[in-house]
C-alpha cells in the first residue's frame, strides 16, 4: 500500500463529522472530508421503540450532506446490518459517486434501492478484503473483520495527513463460521506504520472479558435438538446469517426440514444462498405452507420477530394467528437474540403468549443460545494495543459507552510517547486533524428524521414523511378502554384530533365514523390480542391510518391509547 | 404444631384465589377461604412503565374482597416489599381483622397507613419465625426465609384439609447478612408430615444455577472503594436493606461518610435503624446538605432512582439539578440494582447523562455489584425436593415463568406416588381443594385498578382515581415539538382535549393559556432536560395537571407527546 503524506505534513485540515451513532445506538453515519472531497462511511437507520408514535424508521438528518452537495464523492459500507445500510436509499440520491461494499453488503442494499425506486446504475462497486480504491485525495483499504454477519470490513483510509482506521462493527471471532479470520496482523502492521486515528466500535465496552465465537451456541443447540420431541422454532435477527448456517447444519444432522418464516428472513437467506454465504443441503428447505403437512419432530422453523414486533412472524404464531405455523405442548421456541433496549416488555408479552400455547420458551438466560456480534472490553483493548493510534475516537454507542471506551483507551495506551489523544465526540462534532494535532473544532446541524412507511399487509409502500410536517397532516389520538376481565370495549372509543384541517361538519361525521371503525377493529381482534396493548395498538394504528388516508387523503400521526380497566 | 384434619378428610372445600401476581410481575395478593373465613396473603402494588399515561401505581381489583366483606378475617404479609405491601392502605379499610407481619414489615406499612389516613388501631400484629396464630379454622406458622430484605417469612397454613405452604419471595442465602438462616429443616419437616400444596415464587425460574448470597457483592465493592478517588454514589432500591448494610460497613472501613439521598431511602433506613436491622456506627451518617462541605473522597451517597425514575435523586443528579449532590470527573456512580423490564431506556438515558458529567458509571454487567433476591432454578428445585407437596401451584411471575416452574416441578417430582398434581393457575382462577383432589373450578372477577397520585414537590397528596372514570375528568394531550439541534420549541405546543366538559368559550381561552404554561414549562427546563423525553414529559405532565386542577377543578389524564424534530 502506498503511504501518502509521509514526507512533510501538508497544510490542510482533515474534517471528520459523525452524523449518527455517536450518542445513540443505530443510524451510524460519518463524513470524512479533505478540501473538496467528502467520503461517507455507512448510512444506517435506527429502529424506534415498539410503541413509538407511528414511526417506522429513524435516519440521520441529511442536511449536512445536502450542503456538501457534489463534494460527496463516495459511500463506503462496512457491513450489511440495517444500522449501517438502512438509510442508503435516502442518501444515494444526494450524491453521484460510487458505493463501495463487499458483495453481500451490496446485495443486501439492492432490494432496498428497488423498493424505493432509487436507480443503482453501476454505482454499486463490490470490493473485498485487501482491495484498495482511490477517491480524490483518499486511498481506502478494506480489511476483514468478524461480526455476526459475513462480509464485514474495517476501513483504513489514507489521507494527506496519515491513515485513519474505522473498525466498523466487530468482535474477534478466532473460529468464524465461514473460516475467514479477522485480519489482526494487518491491524498490527497499520500500528507499526503509524496510525493517525482509530475510530472503534464501543457497543459492548461495558461487558467484561471476551465476547467469543459464534460457534459457542452449537453446544446449547445440540442439546436442544436432541431433547425436543415436537416442533422447534428459533427466532433470530434476519441478518444473523452465521446463526442461520449453524442451525441449518444442525437441522441436517438431526433430520429436520427447515422453513424460513418472515419476509426479511426469506429475502436475506435467498441473497446469502445466491452469493454462497449460506449453504443448504438439497431437499432440506421447505416452504411455510409445507409445515402443516410435516410431523412436528421433523420441523425447524427459523422466524423473525425476536424483538416482539407486533407484525412479525413470532408474534402472529404466539397468538395462534399465523396461516401455517402453530405451536403447542412438546414444541419449543428458542429466542436466539438479545433484546434491543426498549423492546423488553414486548418480548416478554410474546413469550407469555407462546407459553399459553403450551410451548416451552428457551432464552439466553436459560441456555447459551445467543452470542453477541460486538467485542467486549478485552477485544476492544486488543485492537487498541495492536493499532497504537495517535488519536482515538470511540464510535457506535450512547454517550456512556463512548466515555467508557475513552477511559479504557486512556488506560491501555497510557505511558506512550507521544501520549495518545482521546477525543470524546458526539454526533455533529467537527473533528479537525491538522499539522498541530486534532481537536473538536465546532458543530454542524445534526438530528433525526423520522420515517413513517404505511404498511398494508404484505405490500410495503414506503413514504418519506418528515415529522417536522406533522402540523400539516395533524395528529389523531384514539383512546379506547378495554375491560380486562371480559376483554370487551368499555364504551365507544374517543377520537381526539388536532391540526386536521376539515370543515367542522365533515370532521364531526368523520370522527364518528372513525370511532366505529376503531370499535370494529378492536372487536374483530381475538380476546388475547385485545388484551395485548402492543399488538392491539399496532393493529388499531394501521387500521386508523388506512381509514384516514382513504377518507381524507391525509396521513395524520395516529396515536392509539389503550387503557385496561 | 397441631396437625389438624389428620384423621379423616372433612367434606368441605378449600378455595384459593390469586388476585394478583400470577400472570404478571407485581401486585401480589391471594385469598384463601374455608367456609366463612378468608385469609389474605399479601397486598402489593405494581409499578407502571415510566411513560405510562400518568399512572403512578397499579393495584389489584378489590371487588372480590368487597364481596367477601366480613368474611375476610386477616391479612398475612410475607415481607415488606412494595409488590407485597403497597396496596395495604387500600385493602385494610375493606375488612376488620388483624394484619400479621414481622416487625420490619409492619414498620414499613405504618407510614403508608399514615399517608392515606387509614387508622391502624391495634390491628398490626407483629409475629416472628416459629410463631403460630389461629384465625378461624386456620393455623398459620411463620417460617424464616431469606431474600433481599430482612424480616421475610414463608407461611405454613394448616387448613381442615391439610397444610399449604406459601414461600413468599425467597432465595436460599446460606450466609445472610443478618446471620439468620433460611429454615430449610422446617421445610423438610413439613414435607415429612405431608404437604397438601406448595405455592412457590417463580420470578427467576428462567435463570440457571443458584442465585447466591448477598455477600457476593462485597468483593466488587471493595475493589470500587479502593480505586475510587472521588465521590462514590450508589443507586439501589430503597428496600435493599441488606445491600445498605454492606455499603455502610464498607464506608466505615474505607473512611467515607454516608448520606442517604431520596425520600424512600431516608424513610426505610430510619425504620431499619430504629428496629435494629441496620447498624450505622456513630458519626458515620451525614445529611445531604453536609455533602457539599466534605471532600469528594470522603463521601458515599446512597441514592434512589436506580430505575431512571424522572423525579428520583439519581435523575436529578444526572442532569445536575440536585440541590446538594453533583458529580464530575473522578466520581463514580454504581448501579446496584437490576432493571425492571420497561425501564431500560430510562436507565440508559440516566447513565448517559451521568457520563456527560464526567462520572464513571459502573453497572452489574461490568462488575458484580448486584445479586438478585429471588432463587434461580436450582433453589426452586431444592424447595420442591424438600417439601414434596401433593399439589404444586407456581406463583409470582408472568405466564411464561409460571409455566416454566410447572415444567420444572414436573421433572423434579416425577415418579412420586401419588403423582404430584401441578396446577397452572392465573389471577382470578378459583383453585378448589377437597377430598377428591384439587382443580381449577371457575373464575372470579379480577383486574387492575390504576392509581393516580398527584405529586407536588415533597408533598404526597394521594388520590385514588380509578381510570374507569376517565370519561368524567377527560383527557388532555399536549403535543410539543422540540428541535434536537437547538433544544428550542418548534412552534407553540398543541393542546388536544376530550371529555373535558366546559363552555366552549372558556375552553378556548383555557387551552390557549395551557399552551402558554406548557411553553413556559419547557423553556424553563435546561437544554439537557428538554432533550430527555422521559424527564421533560414527566415535568410537563406534573405542570399541566397542576394547571388544569387549579383552573378547572378537574384532574384530566395528561398525556405529554414530545417529538424531536
Amino acid at each position: 500500500m502506498n503511504q501518502v503524506g509521509e514526507s512533510s505534513v501538508p497544510s490542510g485540515t482533515l474534517e471528520v463529522v459523525p452524523l449518527g451513532g455517536l450518542g445513540e445506538f443505530g443510524m451510524n453515519m460519518m463524513a470524512i472530508s479533505w478540501e473538496d472531497t467528502t467520503l461517507l462511511v455507512d448510512a444506517g437507520v435506527m429502529f424506534p421503540d415498539p410503541d413509538h408514535l407511528g414511526v417506522d424508521l429513524i435516519i440521520p438528518d441529511l442536511s449536512y450532506l445536502e450542503r456538501r452537495g457534489s463534494r460527496v464523492q463516495a459511500l463506503l459500507l462496512t457491513h450489511g446490518h440495517e444500522d449501517h445500510i438502512g438509510a442508503v436509499p435516502y442518501v444515494m440520491p444526494l450524491f453521484e459517486g460510487p458505493v463501495f461494499g463487499t458483495p453481500l453488503t451490496l446485495a443486501l442494499v439492492e432490494p432496498k434501492l428497488a423498493e424505493h425506486r432509487v436507480p443503482a446504475a453501476g454505482r454499486l462497486r463490490p470490493v473485498g478484503p485487501g482491495d484498495l480504491v482511490r477517491v480524490g485525495p483518499f486511498e481506502i483499504e478494506f480489511i476483514r473483520v468478524t461480526h455476526s454477519i459475513p462480509g464485514c470490513v474495517a476501513l483504513a483510509i489514507t489521507t494527506p495527513l496519515g491513515t485513519v482506521l474505522h473498525t466498523g462493527d466487530f468482535k474477534i471471532d478466532q473460529t468464524p463460521i465461514d473460516g475467514v479470520p479477522f485480519d489482526l496482523p494487518r491491524f498490527s502492521q497499520l500500528g507499526d506504520a503509524g496510525l493517525l486515528a482509530l475510530f472503534s466500535d464501543s457497543t459492548n465496552v461495558d461487558r467484561r472479558g471476551f465476547t467469543g465465537t459464534e460457534l459457542d451456541v452449537v453446544e446449547a443447540f445440540e442439546e436442544i435438538f436432541t431433547s425436543t420431541t415436537g416442533k422447534l422454532v428459533v427466532a433470530l435477527f434476519s441478518s444473523s446469517l452465521y446463526r442461520v448456517q449453524v442451525l441449518v447444519d444442525l437441522a441436517a444432522q438431526f433430520d429436520r426440514k427447515v422453513a424460513f418464516i418472515g419476509r426479511s428472513l426469506i429475502q436475506n437467506t435467498e441473497i446469502a444462498q445466491r452469493l454462497g454465504f449460506l449453504r443448504i443441503p438439497a431437499g432440506l428447505q421447505v416452504r411455510d405452507s409445507d409445515v402443516p403437512g410435516l410431523a412436528s419432530q421433523d420441523v425447524l422453523c427459523l422466524v423473525t420477530g425476536s424483538q416482539g414486533e407486533p407484525q412479525a412472524a413470532l408474534s402472529r404464531i404466539a397468538i395462534d394467528d399465523h396461516r401455517y405455523i402453530s405451536v403447542g405442548p412438546d414444541d419449543r421456541v428458542v429466542l436466539s437474540a438479545r433484546a434491543i433496549p426498549g423492546n423488553e416488555k414486548a418480548i416478554a408479552r410474546t413469550m407469555s403468549h407462546l407459553a399459553r400455547r403450551g410451548a416451552e420458551v428457551i432464552t439466553s438466560d436459560m441456555k447459551h443460545v445467543h452470542v453477541s456480534g460486538h467485542g467486549s472490553a478485552e477485544e476492544l483493548k486488543l485492537v487498541l494495543a495492536l493499532t497504537r493510534p495517535q488519536h482515538f475516537i470511540p464510535v457506535h454507542g450512547e454517550y456512556r459507552q463512548l466515555s467508557l471506551h475513552a477511559r479504557l483507551a486512556g488506560r491501555v495506551l497510557a505511558g506512550r510517547t507521544p501520549e495518545v489523544n482521546v477525543l470524546l465526540a458526539q454526533d455533529g462534532d467537527q473533528i479537525h486533524f491538522d499539522a498541530a494535532g486534532a481537536r473538536l473544532a465546532g458543530r454542524v446541524p445534526v438530528g433525526r428524521t423520522l420515517i413513517d412507511s404505511t404498511r398494508t399487509g404484505e405490500v410495503i409502500d414506503a413514504t418519506l414523511r418528515d415529522r417536522r410536517h406533522v402540523a400539516g397532516d395533524g395528529i389523531v389520538v384514539v383512546v379506547a378502554a378495554i375491560a380486562r376481565q371480559t376483554g370487551l370495549l368499555a364504551g365507544t372509543p374517543e377520537i381526539v384530533a388536532r391540526g386536521f384541517v376539515l370543515e367542522d361538519d365533515d370532521a364531526g361525521a368523520l370522527f364518528r365514523e372513525a370511532a366505529l371503525v376503531a370499535t370494529e377493529c378492536i372487536m374483530a381482534a381475538s380476546v388475547e390480542e385485545r388484551a395485548d396493548e402492543g399488538l392491539m395498538g399496532e393493529r388499531l394504528r394501521v387500521e386508523m391510518r388506512r381509514f384516514f388516508k382513504k377518507r381524507s387523503g391525509r396521513r395524520p400521526l395516529v396515536l392509539p391509547v389503550l387503557m385496561e380497566v
